[in-house]
Parts: structure tokens; sequence; C-alpha cells
């Protein structure tokens, strides 16, 4: 059985509770659960930190062995030159995922210092990005 | 039916032909085809043009009774405020498309000025690119 | 009889179309009636296009016989080192015009790489600014 | 009757006089003569200083009951957010103008900080901007 | 008995009656009668003027007598060396206020020149902040 | 019962021991009795962490309940854009504080990515700077 | 027989024309017609455009078959990440050509966008700049 | 009789009193009289203001008369296109001239934006630096 | 006895491990193992965490009293201002070591903000690097 | 007889020597008896310095008596202002090579600071830089 | 007897016969003649080079036993950290001159890395700059 | 019998005498005496010169010979491409050392051009550097 771990980073915890008219009412833990029922197939793996180095620790603990990772690094995004090195160095394929278009919004936030290091990146559609990173990862299973 | 515009700018016609080792050996022709049988109950339009206002032609031309646009402009993405304003002129959603990672490659490319004005973004999934691109078009349509 | 010629550059055809709360109710063709009623003594040509080589085309073949134009490239103002060097290639005295206030806007709609090759540049002030346009290039005729 | 007021920044007041084959050998108090004689119906008000401040002063004293404001502040245009914020503290609507094509000369003279707080831009058409600036703010006294 | 001065710079003469829903309807008349009763035993001086070399004036001619400074320079506080220049040359501590989070503004407005010669920096605390500026300088006087 | 949260980040436990000739003498524990002496009418909590996803952690514990935060981020001020969600995701008024005035200091040292989504800002005050938050957001919930 | 493309973009149509002291009384035509003299064991193919993209079809055209390609993009080199793309993914080698010194001219002109791309760069070295990337290309032909 | 005019910036008034260990014991009074007494063939005025636009009137009413100007416009130096223009409009030759050292000090006070519009630039010679200023302005009259 | 503390940063524990080719076989618990032995008249500590405050929480409990720290912080080198300050405010001295050459590689890895506050940084040696950071900061030790 | 004189910067005398796959097998002495052999009718000067100033002594040696200058500074291109000015004050036309195309190297070899002081440049064309480039200069010879 | 030296840099021996009618017809030789006619009571060296380190050779040379330096250090004056640090190691005091006004020339022209080093500045007075100079150093010995 | 070289830059041939306090009392002469005596077993080679080609010419004619070469370019590690190609065509290992931390010091010194081309750097250790890096080069050829 495939395995595939969501880490999501800083302030995910409040998906659902804070701004729904950007993000929406369905809670990280609602998403979970219809992920996991949509692919029976696939152990769906989660985790949640506001600490950078936790949101390494984790990378480092699944990277060797799990099949694909979807990364919302949230904040440190912009700023984690150490969870690009441990993207770098696990041998998992990473796919990068934004709720919203962060190249919409402030200057600081419109880089990600994390995308080169990952196999690709989407943002903009909403909590379904997490769903097309599944689905990439597990073709590019495939594709091997 | 509904009805969904691929738009690909310049050098994507060379797709499948130019360093296959990159962007693999399918055609665009090839992928259409294929993303019409997987997608029967879309009309899916297909438009190519190396020339910027072909492309703003085309999307003015979409863009007022499409249900979705998949946008891929190439080279144009890091210079056009032509194509970026056409985008944000239409009603039609668009979404951008990448075949390969653009924020692991050359300083000038790591950025599209199209973006803000799309819903959303994908890029380094190769041409699965699309293919997703195409769903989040249509869930959407169903949210509305 | 004077000759001015009019030259639109991209999505300018959806002026009066998109976004009337910005650009206003009136279209292109009602402004230049209106400015043909208004300036009956000369010869007003109106030109539009989304492609950037077919405004230089434009540029080249009215820039060495008619007595002025009025240019609002829209988007390749901001972007096109080549309409830049037409204009500076023709005999023509050419006019910026602008609708909206561009300074006010977005960082890279701030700067227009055509205005150092112009005569002047008339920004903010609605459709009137093509009316303002032709005054000036009229009294410059005059001029000499 | 309606009333607009010139206010001309630091050296304009040498119009006329100072490198007459840029500016021109028309001083500032002959165009407004002129100006008074064009538009006999409205009520045309006169104002220079080289001081940054009284600007200020004058803008914060006419800006709540005259009709319209042509501002040319020279130098300041360059450098002032104290100009800037009084424009953007008052009700009568401001034009800026420049008699030169500012954007053709020095770089740090290109950009005018006064422009985003302003209705529009006139440059580089001579001494008929303000003539254009005062057509323009009456035109905007009927729209509403 | 001690005397502390507040020195406002350009526009804010207007507080009070321009965008009240942002600088409410206090004005600087009513707020220094306010803290002249919340302070008996102090001297509170008060002086404004749209004129950055007045308020050079003014801090030369308090700056080595008055136990304090509250300045607020409005727009000259991000353009004024000769300001920031005069308040090193003083012998009395200033303290800079600035009524709304500058910090939260326009990009040129979020950096103020005169921080660094002053004791500290209070801002987005609305009228309030000069009250604190007060207790502050106050204190710094019973330190020593 | 009012209820202040005061949230200090790394290093500043040291306050009092480290460099006593700039921050003084005065350590947090001593300064949070001081501060709960003077306002008993207010719960005051105090917190410290060296850990960024832990003044994450608080922040979100804490903001939507507390009446007002006190932040003082220290080094995180200067970089953490994961800190600067957390406050602007929460629902309790945040001001931000620093002891020393660091628009003196370092380049680095010199904006705070966190301004802007805080209420206000204090800064070079020495410890006072807490008291005046406070009284900030106290006189805060008397406005609403 | 060889097949060596010359390809010229906006503007260069005007050559001998416009700016004669600049660049001289020698018409495109006229030197083309002189180097197929010089170059008699040579196709030598010449086309020109002002649309960028049409440039960049006729790239693919002749990218795949002809020995060596002399392009002078005129002012697209300084902007066009389109024709830069194309340069790369075609297999005959391009030599980049410019008339005029530009690194003696405007500063964004002063770099090329295509140069990285190309086999080399002459410019400054007028019209005879064509001959000797014909040459150039010739002599790559012979290396292999 | 030669009239040379001295005119010096904000702050300069306090010379002699602030910071002597920098700026020496000397007033601007004594030097005056010193120059006066050294050099009894020329005129020499003098002139300070703390307010930018009076330096402004002042190099207008001096500039076409007097033989040479002696500037030491002080933190204006760094900041003013204003002065820079009406250096430029007059046609009096101006030296500028700074007491200390500009170029070591902070990086916003090591430009002069005055300084392309004088004859020539003396800093760091204390206030010898006046009487090296009208000795040169004294050699450019003989010059011609 | 002499205590010198070994804190690396974030990946760190993968030496050995990930990119052998790279950063060679050796694990750090070996290297440590091996400068034990070749320094037994010392008392090496060694220390790992990926979580940037826990890093400053060992710099602050071991800095007051060991005689010498070596310090590798991986990513958060080149980010944290926080660590920066334990650094300056902890009494013992601190060389930063670096095992691969960081000045070779990407552009936002060139510069580490930490290295103002060490006394010297050694990289490009290898796991050499923390051996001769031992030696410097025992010589240290012997000079005073 | 005319002459001409190649001038070569530091590390050029390694050529045919270091890194052949990149600058070929012929070393620069071969290439000068080459370029004398098929140029009979001219004398050809060479001269290597790795010491700027030598080169600069080079240069106003035969700067005013040759026919013709063809310079590689090698690594002093990109920073030599002493060169440059050397190339501006002599009367011989310089033509500039580099073996190899600068502009595909890093950022600051992209950049020749002696170019717009050059009548052209030649880059990328190997040692047959040097050739075209006594062409070039040869028919300059003629034209005048 | 005082004993000043003068160090000129590259191209300056140039000075008299190169572009006469922006440097005058004055030889460097005539010049230093003329100086120790009117200074007969001090020793004044010359010394020239094009060679960056010899003027460093030459600083060291006399730096610790002149009374002072008058350099002019031409395009190295730009460019060079190392005379910079030799400027800075000496103990004799030094004064830059510049013929013309560098910083009304170009932009890379406008800054000089050395003038934090030397005591003052000096430029665009000809070379009555060298006079100045002397005339400078010579006060300041008097100063002590 | 090894061979490691030592080539020191401009104003290192003062260590010992300017700024003692700074670099300390002894000298390079002292320096290379005592590492001669600590290495009985390599040929440690010396020298330094102000010239930035002279330091070329050293690097080539020691650096395919040499088994290791220690580099403290001095003020020129900072701007000499040349220097920085010489160290990459050259095929001895050489590393960069720095007396003093210049990460600690001016901005324009924070970067050294060279280090990228060298296999490591040590910096801010005094003249210990060069004995760590002589070891360095040491375990270097024993690797091999």
């Amino acid at each position: 059985m495939k395995h595939i771990e969501i880490i999501n980073g800083p302030n995910l915890n409040l998906t659902g509770i804070r701004e729904p008219e950007v993000y929406g009412h369905t809670t990280m833990e609602e998403m979970v659960t219809g992920l996991r029922e949509r692919f029976p197939e696939v152990e769906i793996g989660y985790y949640q930190s506001n600490i950078e180095g936790e949101i390494i620790d984790r990378l480092q603990a699944v990277g060797f062995s799990a099949d694909g990772i979807v990364l919302n690094a949230g904040g440190y995004s912009h700023t984690s030159v150490a969870i690009h090195d441990a993207i770098a160095a696990i041998s998992t394929p990473v796919i990068e995922v934004h709720i919203s278009n962060i190249y919409a919004r402030e200057e600081y936030r419109r880089h990600s210092l994390l995308s080169d290091a990952c196999r690709g990146v989407i943002c903009g559609l909403g909590l379904d990005g997490y769903r097309f990173a599944i689905e990439a990862l597990m073709s590019l299973g495939e594709e091997k």
C-alpha cells in the first residue's frame, strides 16, 4: 500500500475557522477524511506544526520511506532555507501546495524559497490543490 | 455542454520534439486527443500561436463564453503586461500551467507576470498539469 | 487637409464593454465618431491591434506622412523597446495617451518605456485625453 | 462662477526668462492673462512660491472651495511626500502639469511622487498643458 | 515647571477635519487642551507649520531649553535630512509620534528618516501616542 | 476582568542580565510584577520562548479570548512571515514593543515584518514601552 | 549547398532610410545582394518582420535544416524571453548581430536577453557584422 | 568691485556652538569677518536660512548679478531637486562646500543632488573650504 | 578541564548519509568520537537540533560557562537574526563552521547573517573545519 | 604599411593550455603567426600582460600611432574604469574581443565596462574573433 | 622643510594633451613647476603611475614620513579597495583631488571608494584643486 | 618534499606595524619563520606584492607545480575578477585566508569575489588562519 504524507505548516490548523470567505469552511480534518475516502488505496498521513524545525523533523522521518509528500509550509515557504535543505536531502518527491494564489498577494509572499527543490507547485486552487498533488504523486510512482 | 479552451504560447508547438528528456515524447496533439477521450462531457478547444497579440485575440474571442481557459503562455508569461490585461478583462476563469518547474530555472523565468490575474497556477507536473487544470475549472463551475 | 492617426494597442477594443465603472460606457467607435464631428477640418484615422508588430507596421505606414499620431499602446507601453524605436524612427510627432492614471496603479504599470520618445504624455483624463492630444498636435503644426 | 487655481512651484517664476529655447518666451503672467481671456466664465487664480510649505498652505486654503487646481510643483514633484499628502487631504480635484517631457530627462526626474494623488497628468505639451488641464477640470465639473 | 513642546508638521492642522474615519474627530486644539488638563504640572507648548524650515527653526528655538519635544513631522518624516540634523544638533530629547501605523501604509511611508536621531518612536496608537510620549519624556527627566 | 498577554521572543529572557548599560538592570520577572501591581484590574499573562513556532502557538491560544497582546518578538520581528500571519489570523489586537530604538541600529534590524499586522508600534522607550502598550490596549477596549 | 538565413527584427526594414548618419545609406536589400555576390557558394535567405511571433515562426521553420542563422532582433533583443526560447529550442547555431554598439547606448539597451542562447555576438561593426557572422557560421560548419 | 555671496542652509547657524569637537569653535559670523578682511577687494555677502525655498529665493536674487556663489545647503544637499534646478537656472557659477567629509558619513549623506549643477565641490577641509571656494570663483573670473 | 561545545543545526544529523559524494561518509557521531580522542584534555559537548529556538536555548545554556562554541547553524545561518542575537548576548566566543564552500553555492546561501557576531569563520574544509575551530578556540583561551 | 596591435589581458597567456575543451588547443603565439601570414600587408603587434596598468601603458604607447587595436582585457574588462579611460583618451580605434560568450556566463562577467568606449564588440566566436576584428579595423581605415 | 607628495593615477600623464577643451593645455610637469615656485618653503614630490599596485607602493613609501599627500587616483578611485586600505594604513593625511566634476559625469564615476579614508575632497576646480589641497595640508600641519 | 606557497596581497607587508591592536605585533616574516619551524617537512614559499597582476603572475608560476597555495589577496579579494580567473585556471588547490573577520566590516568588504574558486575560506582567526590553511592543504594531499 502506498503512503503519502500531508505536511502543513504554521497557522494552517486554523483553516476553516479564520477568514472563511477566503479559505472556505472546510477544516483540514474534514479535508483529510474526504481524501482518505477518495483514495482508499493510499495510506494518507497528516501532520501539522507551527514549528519550523518540527516540519524538518517530519520531512526527515517520512522522507526516505513514503511515496510522496504534499507540503504546504505556510509562512515558512517564503523564508526557510532550512526546510528547503530538508526537501533536497530526502529522497521522497515533494509537491508544494498553496490554498490561495500567493502570486496575487504581498510582494514578500510571491516567492517561495522551497519551489526549486520540489517536483512541482500548485497554488490558488483551494483545497483541491491537495487532491491534485496526491494524484500527481501517484502517477509519478506509476511512471517509474 | 461545457467548453474549456487550451491556449498555448510560443514554442509549445515543439513539445514532444525538442528536448524529449525534459518535456517527454508526447506531442500537444496527442495530449489533446487523450484529454478529449478522458473528458467526453467537455468540449475541449485547442489553440497555439507564437504571436503575443494572437493569444490576446484568442483570449478575447473565447473569454466571455467559454467555461474555463487553460493557459500556458510560454516565454510571454514572464514579460507580457498585455496578456495579463486580457486575462483581467475577460470573464472566463483562467488557470496558468507550466510543464516544467519554472521556479527551479533561470532568474528571469521564476516570476510570471500573469499569475496574479489567474485563478491558480500549476507547474512542474508535466502534461498532467493540463488535466488537473481542466478538473479544477470544472469544479469551479460546480461550486457556483 | 490635416491627417491625424489614432493608434490603439491591446485590449483597447474592449473599451466601453469591460469595467465600465473604470473606463466609462463610451466605445472607441463612438469616441472616434465624436472626434470627427468635433474636428471636421482634420482627417482622423483609427487603427487598433492586439499585435505589437502590427502597431509598429502602422506607425511606419503613417509615420512619414501624417501630421500627428495619438498613441495608446496599452500594455505594450510598459515593455516594448521595439515600439519605442519605431516612434523614434518616424518623423511624425506622437503624443502618448492613457485613459486611466497609470501612476496610481501597479508598480510595473507606472513607467512607460515610450514616453521619452514622444512629444508629451496625457494620462488619467479619460477619453478626453484623445481630444487634448489632437488639439496639441494641431497647435504643434501651427507653431512651425 | 467657477474658480480654478493655478499653483506653480519653485523656479517657475523664471519661465520665459531662463532657457527660452526650452521653455519658450512666454512668461507665466502672460500665460495667465491669456487663459483669463480664453475662459472668461472662470475665475482663474494664480499662485507661485519657491517654498514647499507655502504650496501646501495654498492647497489647503483653496482646496475645499475651488472647483479645480492645476499644479506644477516643479522640483518638489519628485521629492515631496508632504505635498502629496496635502493633495490627498483636500477635496478639490488636482491635475498635475509639467511643461517639458519629464520622462525624457534625468532618472530622478522621471517619477513624480504626486501623480497617484492627482486626477491626471499632462506633460511635455508646453504651456498648452495648463489650458488642457483647465478644460479637463471644467468637464469634470460637468460630469457630476 | 517642566516644559514639553509638541511640534506638528504639514497637514496635521487638518486633523479632526480630514478623513475622520481614519484620524478621528478630535482636533489638535482639543487634544492639546486635554493634555494640559491631564498634566497641570507641565507647561505644554504647541507649534504647527507646513514649512520644513520653520519646524527646524522651532526645534532650534526650544531645543536647548525645553525638557522634551514630541515631534510628528508628517510627510517630512520620510524625506527630511535637514530636520534629522536639527534633532541631532539640539540637546532636548525628542520622541517621534505618528497617529496612524505608518508601517502598514505605502512603501515610501514605511521608513522615517528621523527615527534614528530620536529617543523612541510611537505609532499607530492615535492621539494617545502624544500622551504616552509626554509621559515617557517626563520619566526620562526623572531618571537623571 | 480584562486579560492582557505579554509575549516575549528569543533572548528576551536575558533582559536585565546581558548588556545592562543598554537594557537596564530590571529583569522581565520584575517588570511583570511591577505591571501587575500597577494594573490590579487587569489579568496580565506572561510568556517567553526562543522558539518561533511556540510564539505562534501562544498567539493562537490566547488570540481569540484575550483583550490585548503586547508582543516583543525580538529577532523574529525582522524575519517571520509566519508570526505575521498568526497576528493577522487572530482577533485580539496586538501592539508591538521594542525596548531599544531599532531604527537606530543595523540595516536588517530597522524593518519589522510584523508592524503592518499590529495596531501600533512603540520602540526605544525601554521597559516603559510595555506599560504604554497595556494602557493603549485598555483604551482600545473602552473605545468600542 | 549551404543555407544561411538572415533574420531581421522590428524597424530594420528602415535601415538606409532613417538616421543615415548613424546607420549609413545602404539598405538591407543592397546588403543582401552584396553578400550573395560575395558568398556564391552559400544560399542566403532573408526575412524581416516587425512581429515578435513571426520571428519565432521563422526561427522554427529554418532552425532544424539551415546551417546557420544571423539574427538581429532589434528592440526585441532586450525583452523577448520567447525568442530566447526559440533559439534554445532549435538546432541550427545562431549568431546575434547589432549594427550599432548597443553597449554605448541607453541603459535598457545594453543587455540582450538573447545572447546567452547564441553562439556569439557581434556589435558595433555596422553592416560588416552580418558578413563576419556568415563567415563565423561557415567555419563552425567546417569544424565539425 | 566683485560680489561673492555665501549661502548657508539649515542648522549651519549653529556652527561653532554644536559639536565643537567636530565643527570647531569658530562661528559663521567670525568666519565671514575673517574672509572680508582677507579679501578686501571682494564684496562678500552672507545669507543663512533653514527654509529650502528661501535658499532658492536667494539664489535667484543674486544669481544673475553676483560673480560667484559659495553654497553649503546642509541637509538639503541630499534631497533637494528644487535647489538643484535653481542652481541650473541662474547664470552665476556656484561652488558647493561641506565642512565635514560627507563621504565618510551615513549612506544617505554620501551623495549630493546638487553637485552636478555646480562648478566644483570642496568637502572635509573645515571652514577653509569657504576660503578655497572664494579663491576658485575669483580665478574663474580671471580666466574669461 | 576546558569545555568546548559543538552545536549543529538543521539537517546536519543526516551528514554521512545524504549526498556522501559531497559530504563524505563520516557521520557526526564518528567525527565527535574522533575529536574526543584527539583532544583528550578537552570536554567536547555535542548538540544537534532542527529547531531554531532550541539552538538558541543551547547557546544560552552553555554560552556563559563553556570556553568555546563551534557552531554550524546549517540553513539558519542565512536567515536567523535571533541566533545572531544569541551569539552576541553570550560571553563564550563562537566560531562558525560550514562543511562545504557556501560562497560557491546559490546566491541566498553566500551570506551568513551570523558571521559578524562570531570570532571567525571556516568553510569549505570539510569536517576538518570542526577540528581547526577547536584548535583556534583553545589558542584564544591561551592568549588571555 | 598599416599597424594593428593585439593587446591581451590577464590569463590569456594560458590560452591553448588551460581548459582546452573550452578555449581550444591553439596558443596565442600560434594564432598571431597565423594572422601575420593571413594579413601580410599589416604589421601585427602583440602584447600580453597580467598587470592592469601595463595594459594602459601599452594602450598609450601605441594608441596615437597604430591604425587599430584589438583588445581582450580578460578579467579586467569587467572592473577597470582606468582601462576604459585609456581607450577613451587615445585616438586609435579599439575593438573588444572575447573568445567565449561572456553573456552566457556568471552574472558579474556579463557586463564589460570597456564596451562603450570601443568601436565594437565581438564575442563567443573563438579565436576567429581576433581575425574579424582586424578585418573590421582595416575596413574602418578604408572608409575614411 | 615640509614635504608634500603629489600622486597621480592612470592616464593623468596625458593631461594637457588629451581633450584640452576639457582639461586645459597645461601639462602636469608645468603645473608642478608652478607649484614649486609658488610654495618655495615646501618640498613638492611628484609621482605618476598607471599601475594600481605601484600607487600603493608609493603611498607606503612616503606615507609615514611626508607631511601630506595629494592624491588623484584617476579611474582607480572608483574601484580600488586596495588603495583605500593603503590610505587607511599610513599616517600621513591624504587629500583627494579630481580635475573635473566627477559628480556630473557617468553613474559609475560619481562615487569614489577612496573618499571616506581621506581628509577631504576637492573636485571640479581644474588644476587649482592641487594648489588648494597643498594649502589645506599645510594648514593641517599648523593646527597641531 | 611538499611545496606550499603563501601569497599575500596589497598592504599585508605592513602587518605587525600598522594597527597592532587589530592585527597583532607579529610581522609576516616572523610568521613565515614560525611556520617553517612548525612544518619542517614542507617547503613553504612566501610572496607579497601590492600589484594585482604580479599576484596573477605568481599564481601562474607556482600553480601547476606546488601542492597548495594559501592566498590572502587583501583589498583585491573584493574586486578582482582577474585573480579569480587565475585561481580557476591553475590546478593547485587554493585556500583563502583573511586575518580579520571581513564579514563584520564595511559592506563592500563582506563579499570576496575569490571564494567560489577556492577550496575553502578561513577568516577572523588571526595569523593562525595561515597555519590551519597549510594543515588543510596537507590533508587534501593525503586524501588523494
